[in-house]
């Protein structure tokens, strides 16, 4: 299947596709939220609420991780039944309802029916979706308690306080937002989202939330969300830990009132440009957010024969351990990208490959270019370091996102619980 | 095909298959070796020479990154042209010969051609390996000038500066040695290794040079060494990076002068597994020294479907980031172990695994035993961290190795080349 190139926002498009000034969850017409701390976590925001006026026409995506957490099954059963709508969507943190057996499958039902019974909706219009510690019993009853306050404090505002429920070990609230024209109607395309360890391409490796109100039928947005997902989400790696509880959803409210969008209407292109580019920043965010990270690292490779194995080869050097130190030391050690590259699986012919790093080619045909690891310093230096590696046998190409592995990552996940 | 169980010295194997005192890779009649400072490294030791009396029986098994380093594949040439014999193998340390182009071809061939002429013997008959940094050329006249000074002082007591001038960033040499009868004859089998980033399995992921005065001809020591190196160095990883240079070999002097060996003579199972032990201790030598290492990690799967689930299990499971740093900071933190199980694509029912740490049981079908977690903390102090997976779905089994993942790991690999 052919793909779009991953810079879909062409100079063209920025014009009609606009980012937000303050991008919001809330922004696109119908959305409201709130987040509050229910006594998950200590102290910080630990529970939140995301809901539309009217059902939305919604899709998502879960891990493959074979323990996967009972709320994704749960949110899974809804979306079946109630044939591709939600209305809310019930998040905590501080805890991933993972690996807690039935009872974790009976915690997650509940907390989904009384969030239904507090908003006046039936239980399969309600998604779930928790992060956290894996192994423990969720405590349902903090969750439960909260309920009327978190559903009662819903407003446009409220979310940043839902953007701050999602997170963990995130150091920042990861939102954007951009804006197009449908049919001459303006239509917002915005997501949350949190992750910053356990991140690794699989699935949806994380959570990520995004509403629009465009209008479109379920199954073209469930299409447009695993394609998508595809070139962004699942392009990122922290650790090459692929989460238990990861998940990526997406509700429609439609009122935005233009004729409805699938793969035939003219404006289609665009919106799923915007609507990936939404995800890309998203996914970008996570990655520069990696549990310690000090820079974004982005791999792109091109010259590739095929779309797999040019995904496969950037993920590999862009999650190598020794690429990850190297950028983290500044040491422009450019064989620990060529090394990583070797083992990815992908076809490669050593004596083809160029490496740039910025603007600095550092390798051409395989060979060290003479002087340039001194001039690439700088760009090593940055808080972005992106690379590029052609390979020289084919045409497709695809861009992976990941960070530095710094003293930081260490200490955090050395004493994550204590 | 069916394998021998990984613990294959039985009590009463033991009775016959000895661990040597202090273990010597020039143990093994026929053997002497040599090392010194060529100059390659700053001071420490970087070029070592092994030599056996008679053109040995030999085999040898390489990385399958594709930017495999030149000296691999002169070495591979070299066995072929001799049909499977070598007589001296010439390493250096410091510097990897990988990615150097048609020059480090170049280089290769004349480290060889120069110690044959040194040694009296054919080309052919020398084999050679490099680790190091990549991408820079091999200092070809340093090393070419120490061979005068190398083959003079090959000593059987030479084993010692043999396995210095290996090491890189290892923080202590490996030699491993075992003694059994064969026919009633003593046999030897001995090895000394490097290695300690850039370690990952898939295929031979560090050097390994094994000797042994054993009587076995070419194509018999090449598939056993293929079978064990799968089931030992290919079962360690330190940093899921393959490197480009790594490689085992075996060199078999025939000296102990027994009836050959093959796998239809009465003491093949025995020879087998003491080669076998000395292959797993080096490996697990290794991966106790990896880059930045306070302990040892075991990871036992068993109840798998098939063998290779088992090992893919067992090596996810190893190498998972946040396995190992809950490993450095002594978290049982059993559900990143549930975790990386559930991504490494064997076929895992959550609810039928039993997790064991030591001799607790932390998680029984699935579920977190209680007060398991206090009792195991003091497992996760030790030096050595074993954990079995009991996925109740089959019969095969399998163990891989690792270490934890530290600060020293980071700054070791951040600052490799400053």
């Amino acid at each position: 299947m052919e793909r779009l190139d991953m810079k879909v926002i062409t100079n063209r498009d920025e014009a009609e596709v606009q980012a937000a000034p303050v991008p919001m969850i809330t922004s696109p017409r119908g959305f409201t939220a709130a987040g509050l701390h229910a006594g998950i976590k200590r102290k910080r925001k630990d529970l939140g609420l995301l809901w539309c006026q009217v059902p939305a026409a919604a899709a998502a995506v879960y891990t493959t991780n074979a323990f996967q957490a009972p709320p994704l099954g749960v949110t899974r059963e809804g979306l079946a039944a109630s044939q591709g709508r939600m209305q809310a969507l019930l998040v905590n943190s501080g805890n991933a309802n993972a690996c807690t057996g039935e009872q974790g499958w009976l915690d997650a039902r509940e907390m989904r029916r009384v969030c239904a019974v507090e908003l006046g909706i039936s239980e399969s219009l309600v998604g779930v979706a928790s992060t956290g510690v894996i192994g423990e019993r969720l405590p349902i009853g903090r969750i439960v308690g909260s309920l009327p306050r978190l559903t009662a404090s819903l407003t446009q505002e409220g979310d940043q306080d839902f953007g701050a429920a999602l997170l963990t070990t995130d150091t920042f609230p990861k939102t954007a937002e951009v804006r197009l024209t449908v049919s001459g109607r303006e239509v917002r395309i915005a997501g949350a989202a949190k992750g910053s360890g356990m991140i690794h391409p699989n699935m949806a490796t994380m959570l990520a939330f995004l509403t629009t109100d465009a209008v479109i039928e379920p199954p073209v947005l469930q299409r447009l969300l695993k394609e998508v997902t595809d070139e962004s989400f699942n392009m990122i790696t922290v650790d090459g830990d692929s989460s238990t509880n990861d998940m990526v959803s997406v509700m429609a409210s439609g009122l935005a009132a233009h004729p409805t969008l699938d793969e035939t209407h003219p404006d289609w292109e665009r919106f799923r440009a915007a609507f990936a580019e939404v995800c890309r920043r998203l996914a970008q965010m996570i990655a520069r957010d990696g549990e310690g990270a000090t820079k974004l690292v982005e791999v792109t490779v091109r010259g590739a024969e095929t779309l797999e194995g040019a995904r496969q080869a950037a993920k590999t050097v862009v999650g190598s351990s020794l690429v990850k130190t190297a950028v983290f030391g500044a040491d422009p050690n450019w064989g620990r990208l060529l090394c990583a590259l070797g083992y990815c699986g992908t076809q490669v012919n050593p004596d083809l490959v160029d490496l740039w790093v910025g603007d600095h080619l550092l390798v051409h045909r395989g060979l060290a270019v003479p002087g340039a690891e001194e001039a690439a310093k700088e760009t090593f230096l940055g808080d972005k370091v992106p690379f590029v590696l052609d390979l020289h046998q084919g045409t497709a190409a695809a861009t992976a996102w990941g960070c530095d592995l710094t003293y930081d990552y260490v200490r955090i996940n050395a004493s994550y619980r204590t």
